[in-house]
């Protein structure tokens, strides 16, 4: 039996407007709001309302062709130059977004294919929605995938939220739990509350209780004793960067749960759409580290947790080894170590 | 050169008072507690205003000097029975706690063995007196024998608050920190925040900053490539419990940072008194781990910062195997494997 779960989409779109799961406001408020302009979809996505590449790039694709059929010009080339103008202004609401500059990419050559305004309306709507079933579509499948790798009762530990909410639907970390929500498949979900920012507190532990999953909320640094005590079968994480030898950026807090998991002889997962990989970098030694301000550290929601002045070290990622990975999963399978004989057989 | 650290002391004897430091005020603000009757005491001891075993059991045994010095019979017998009901009432603050039952009944035998009631007063001052400055030997002996362990330049990362204000002067973990600062010995210390009670965020940060040590903090889940990254040398933790195979219970979040420690090659050191061993038992299994309140995880200082409802687990210690342990530190030497032929050595 499949059932639907009740997760609201990140974003939906309405024909004359774009629904948008507003995510800074959960998990205190489900609350949604309704962009009718690119201006709207431009705040949204610059004030962070809407977060995870895949959602970012969806929304702003949604939102040139909120765009496109907007225009009144009757000149082709106005057209075009006025949407283009807008995939310039929606691609500077998140400049290190690499998702939302692909997207972004794909409807304008949808757009300069065009011959007509009344065709390039109806082809930037299409596209859009293409490429958001597109997301759903790959998600699935890592769904799949990752729903392959564990048995019926697993008791499953994941952190931050690779979620449905960062995606069009399903996550990919997350896709695996509720596709077996869907086929009453019990899985046991642990997640990490994932530190400074508590993605996992605030969207994971929503996502999974919205969808019906079965999920424990524990702090970062209960991961060891969980996993010994609780009987933790694998992790599953996402990913927002991976190298050409599987060597693997994530939010911080993921290097360590994938020592964690060879010290105790446990399956580390990765999960991410083939996009994510970057072969262009021979090892994760290239990743960037951002170090973000250390009032996440310091302050939650504008309570003072440390003392004024406090020195801080806030990196927001680590990179986490191939060594330390025991498969990475996308849309197009699994794939095993040798990561750098094995990922173009699966990445293009 | 020799400098004092400006590190307020947890507790003082003040003659006719006791002076706490209020550690719940911490870090916000430097508050002290006068406390001029036993019931303050008790008070202070049962709503968390002291913490630390060392510290808990140093303020209770300073109250039973208070309550006798403030008592007005002549009857040597009616003293006696009236102080023992000052210990019994101290005995009740914090159930738990071991340190204020040895700590009380250092008290308790000093009181049967005066023969007068001005002398069992002064008496009881005295070994109050004794307890304390027995306590600071004590710790400082651990920084000794914990700094000879470290090089200068050392970065050290540490967990929790094993600090000064939770025993007399310079604590356990952080003893070694404390030494190395009046010596002008740099050693950078790496903070864990130690969720969900912020031990380190607010208490370690706060006492290595007021000592003037070079403290950075992290949050937990950055351990892991802060070791990497930041090259550090050593993790040092405190211990409440250690079993006759040298298994360690201490604070939520130690296992993991154990387990860190192999995986990059760096020694992972205990310091605790001999008190805090338990030969009784043979190994950590036997240790029972308290759960607590999910509260802890969902909220930050009455902040909500999970979803209503969710399932939290919130196991308050975790047990670290001894084979994860380099050395344990105690005021009697370093204790190096094989633990269960060498600890008798070290721990009467």
């Amino acid at each position: 039996m499949t059932t639907t779960t009740p997760l609201p989409y990140s974003v939906q779109w309405n024909d004359t407007h774009i629904t948008l799961l507003n995510q800074q406001a959960l998990p205190s408020k489900i609350e949604f709001l309704e962009l009718f302009t690119v201006k709207d979809v431009y705040d949204s996505i610059l004030t962070l309302k809407v977060r995870g590449a895949p959602a970012i790039g969806l929304t702003a694709a949604f939102g040139v062709a909120l765009g496109a059929i907007q225009e009144n010009t009757t000149d082709l080339w106005q057209f075009k130059h006025n949407v283009t103008k807008h995939v310039t202004t929606l691609a500077s609401s998140r400049p290190t977004a690499v998702n939302l500059f692909w997207a972004l990419k794909r409807m304008e050559n949808t757009l300069q294919a065009a011959n007509s305004i009344a065709s390039a309306k109806s082809a930037l709507v299409a596209e859009a929605k293409k490429l958001f079933s597109e997301d759903v579509e790959m998600c699935r499948k890592i769904g799949e995938y990752g729903l392959s790798l564990f048995n019926e009762g697993d008791s499953i530990l994941t952190h931050c939220n690779a979620g449905g909410i960062a995606t069009a639907r399903y996550g990919t970390a997350l896709a695996p739990f509720h596709l077996a929500k869907e086929r009453s498949f019990p899985i046991k979900v642990y997640a990490c509350e994932t530190r400074p920012v508590l993605q996992g507190a605030r969207l994971t532990a929503w996502e999974l209780m919205q969808a019906g999953v079965d999920v424990t909320l524990i702090s970062d640094n209960m991961a060891a004793h969980t996993i010994h005590h609780k009987k933790i079968e694998a992790i599953i994480v996402g990913a927002d960067r991976i190298a050409a030898n599987g060597d693997t950026a994530n939010k911080i807090g993921t290097l360590g749960l994938a020592i964690l998991a060879k010290h105790y002889d446990i399956p580390f997962y990765v999960a991410a759409p083939s996009s994510t990989f970057d072969l262009s970098l021979e090892s994760g030694i290239s990743i960037p580290i951002e170090e973000r301000n250390g009032d996440e550290i310091t302050s939650i929601q504008g309570i003072r947790i440390a003392p004024e002045n406090v020195k801080t070290f806030n990196p927001a990622f680590d990179v986490t080894p191939h060594s330390l990975i025991t498969s990475i999963i996308t849309e197009n399978g699994i794939i095993s170590p040798d990561y750098r004989s094995n990922i173009p057989l699966f990445v293009k």
